[in-house]
């Protein structure tokens, strides 16, 4: 029954990525709390550089320089 | 003045039925706690079946199966 | 299997009223997109007036006019 | 620290207008709680105007009436 | 940078397991994604029962008959 | 119409901070995206220290240690 919500910046994240963080978050929170995998729900969202802010400024300037 | 967001999978909602939802919410607020409609919000998210999972897996596979 | 958060301000909503919600967004979601209701988590917060903001302030200092 | 979401609707918002949003919040949180900017997340959601609702109705339908 | 919200039922979770809970979480991101730890945010919330809802019921009924 | 959720850890915000992080929000959204203020709203979550993490650990611990 937990929901989980996971925001990442949108940079080619895989459709098996996707799964390995879903099947990893509930796995934890059913060793951790006993939760049911059947009813934990997990919603990623990928967020554009553009609208992802860090130290005052887009994360696309961030990428820009390298970091 | 209620701020609701309803999250469901990317699979088709048509504009009537997004429509139709947030006329029922904003309807249920109004009913239940007497909340002025002019100020509640509603915010859907439609989200792609990869990016959501249930049952430690994304929707996508589930859909593959049938589920 | 969708998710809805409902939130409101904190005064006094009772739990039959949170009943009440959690039964009417389950069913709207049923009704419009054939949603399974064993699966719709709906969760309910309720703010604080202090931590609640409408028109550039407190909705503490609103209540406090009669609005 | 702080984690501030925003949510508008899908209008045009310009990569330099969402600049201004991230780094006004960012210098806000700095000023009034002296949050460090350097770890301060913000994220920017742009809804579709059918997926925004207030006052019981889509954004869109208000946008076609001039509202 | 990721943003992660984690939502259970407040029944009695320790601080230990809040710390494996965002450890684990952490690490999962850094070994998926390669996403730096030390910037890594997880918020858990935790929801009364009268105010999470599933099948259309708060989850305080449902734990009364022993689900 | 804009929405916005600001999150930071439950360590003695005031009243009157939280005003000020309501009005500058509202203020900002109003000069540079020309939203209306009154029908702008802003959530403000206090999170315990406990259920706060960065880094892979409660922020609790990290207070302890000074950071």
């Amino acid at each position: 029954m937990p929901y989980v919500n996971i925001k990442v910046t949108k940079e080619g994240v895989t459709p098996n990525q996707k799964g390995e963080l879903i099947k990893g978050v509930t796995d934890l929170l059913a060793n951790v709390l006993g939760k049911n995998p059947e009813t934990t729900v997990v919603v990623i969202d990928e967020v554009d550089t553009d609208n992802w802010g860090i130290g005052g400024e887009r994360v696309t300037l961030r990428r820009q320089r390298g970091l």
